[in-house]
């Protein structure tokens, strides 16, 4: 038997080698800040439990357990066309498409714009699901730096040479994966303006957007935007992207799209040809758990996941040997820590694994050009105060010798 | 604001005008056979209550709300192992992968195979949803029809005009949508000779599968190969796409891929970048359904379609004119009918829900090249015995005037 012939595009997907290294890593005698998951014991099971005892009761069981339409269950979608105002979006009910999780998102919108050769534009680092997402389309990645010095101009013509034509940014506003970093609203503003030169869409990643746990809240880019467009929502060109999966629980696999009608429109019949729908009983029971415990919850998440930060870069202020640096970041649950020129982030957990056993994500993977070697991933979300003591000790003694 | 610009993909996909249809045919004043979805009242309701209160409860909540593996729940593919050998497929847990529905399955192993300009053989007609995922990959289609004159070596040919090669044949074997029809045992053997020939993969939806009513159950293409393979299931080409939304419920979206682990290897890593794993939570519940009730509500569902079945078929010979003809399906939902040439189903319908307001689908969308215009698709999952009487006396004048 021959090996089928598989597309190019297949050729351009491997297996995340982090979630390799998170299998790896569920042996008890390493303390790991390698995983970047929700707590699980902060999940709102109670509500999850009425919303499915209450969407099987013998007056809805029969709808909840059907298909349904593609864009998705209406009472969930006014739900967040509510919340999007709370973060200053005003849209409609045909502005909002359910998706199953917000890596689905990503993956129909590059579907929706990228071919071969075509450029995305991403920072250096950014979410590696996004990479592994957009690779099935066979970009070309270019770094996004909205305030760097390459001109639009010089980004186009780079990704014509290369055969294809700049099709979007993507990026993550809000203590995204994996640096925790917020940009500013002058930032995102040089984002829309770059984004109106080179005529493409903008993907906002809002997947961490609730978890602010101090400092100032900016608006999401999709606001920043719609505001100055006189508040059109069909005249922008920002989709973002909304999840249920750090706020409330990522096993039901919901997240949301918002943007313009034209785009979400074709968003919608990609969703139709690649799933159908999403879970219909699962939107129905995310609709029951947000209007019942949202901001609750996000309160409740905030106040654990704030003191585990706190905890964190407390600790890495006390360990660190000289020439380490790190962000400290508003919310979410990262902290993404540079070590001197000349370390090696993967070398180093090699050696961890045999000496200090502690865990940690090498930078590398996150970069779309292999650059970031002596950069590190730092998860507190599921660490406690002892865990993240004895953690950083250990860390800071590995990173000393080695440097 | 310019219109972005998109992938050409994008511009081949278009959304069904059947679910449009359906839309439309919510209307109380029509009899409607157009639906091709499950009969909400038969839902295992019960037991999904039990699973999700289960899989709630305080020892197993933080694992079913949390992140899975991208390959699916491990007790649930252990079920479909079990299930696959009662069919006569002998696998192990790493070659079945759990998907989102199974038209899930049908977009990630488009995604593997086609590129543009690739040909993908489907049957005339075939289910549209097939049609839809594959157009995302930009194909072209020929006919498969392996009882036919063409040989493979022309059929490649054809391909290989048109820029691409043949990358895989697609059929549902026992009842599928729209026809109803069941391949035989020869025919399958002789597909499986002309996939060795063309050196493709056989895709075989199963989604239909287990709802046959009467006669003999023929094996899977995927087992009728494996037994040609000695057994090995590493050695085969066929990948069978299952669904458990016939048989238990479709709102928990929830199907598998049951293949070789070359392509499943593949397909997990598809999987990953396309929405990380499908819903925790859902997928430990499909399991207790299936383990508590997989077979009574098989038996259940089969003793109440395979009656309308009955009466469909009846009231067609008691009100059809001359020059109408029909399958006639040992399972599944459909029966697909044929008008005299120059009838035309779309026409037909519009004309219906204007005077007889009796509803169905025509056949054209089913067909790659748009052929089949004197075809229409009934289904009787959801259709009493009365609207079968009245629908079919409407419908059989409707034809006759139109003859």
């Amino acid at each position: 038997m021959s090996q089928p012939r598989l597309a190019n595009r297949a050729n351009r997907m491997r297996a995340s080698e982090i979630r390799e290294l998170l299998k790896l890593l569920a042996r008890p005698d390493i303390i790991s800040f390698a995983g970047g998951i929700p707590d699980e014991s902060l999940f709102p099971a109670n509500a999850a439990k009425e919303g499915y005892v209450k969407a099987l009761d013998s007056e809805t069981q029969g709808k909840s357990l059907q298909y349904s339409l593609s864009d998705g269950h209406a009472p969930l979608r006014q739900w967040i066309v509510e919340y999007m105002a709370s973060l200053g979006v005003t849209c409609e009910l045909e502005n909002v498409m359910i998706t199953s999780g917000s890596q689905q998102a990503l993956d129909f919108i590059a579907k929706l714009y990228l071919s071969p050769n075509d450029t995305a534009l991403v920072t250096w680092p950014t979410y590696l699901g996004a990479l592994q997402a957009f690779n099935a389309y066979e970009p070309r990645f270019d770094r996004l730096d909205p305030m760097g010095n390459r001109s639009s101009a010089e980004i186009a013509k780079d990704a014509e040479d290369a055969g294809g034509s700049v099709k979007f940014a993507y990026l993550s506003a809000d203590f995204g994966n994996p640096t925790g970093q917020t940009y500013s609203r002058e930032m995102r503003e040089r984002l829309i303006e770059m984004a109106d030169e080179l005529d493409i869409p903008i993907i906002e990643d809002g997947a961490y957007q609730a978890l602010r746990y101090d400092g100032t809240a900016i608006p999401p880019i999709l606001a920043i935007e719609q505001e100055q467009r006189g508040g059109d929502i069909e005249a922008c060109r920002t989709i973002y992207c909304g999840s249920f999966s750090k706020t409330l629980a990522p096993g039901l696999r919901i997240g949301w799209v918002c943007g313009s009608r034209q785009i979400l429109d074709r968003l919608v019949i990609i969703k139709q040809a690649g799933d159908l729908h999403t879970s219909t009983i699962n939107q129905m029971v995310i609709d029951h758990i947000a209007r019942t415990v949202f901001d609750e919850q996000v309160e409740k998440i905030g106040s654990v996941y704030s003191a585990r930060r706190d905890k964190l870069l407390a600790e890495l202020k006390k360990n660190m040997p000289d020439g380490v640096s790190w962000t400290e970041p508003e919310g979410g649950m990262f902290v993404w820590v540079t070590l001197p020129k000349g370390l090696d982030g993967a070398a180093l957990l090699e050696k961890s694994l045999e000496t200090e056993k502690v865990a940690f994500v090498p930078g590398q993977a996150f970069f779309a050009d292999g650059s970031g070697a002596n950069t590190i991933r730092l998860s507190f979300s599921c660490a406690g105060d002892e865990m993240i003591e004895e953690g950083m000790a250990r860390l800071g003694r590995l990173i000393a010798n080695a440097i």
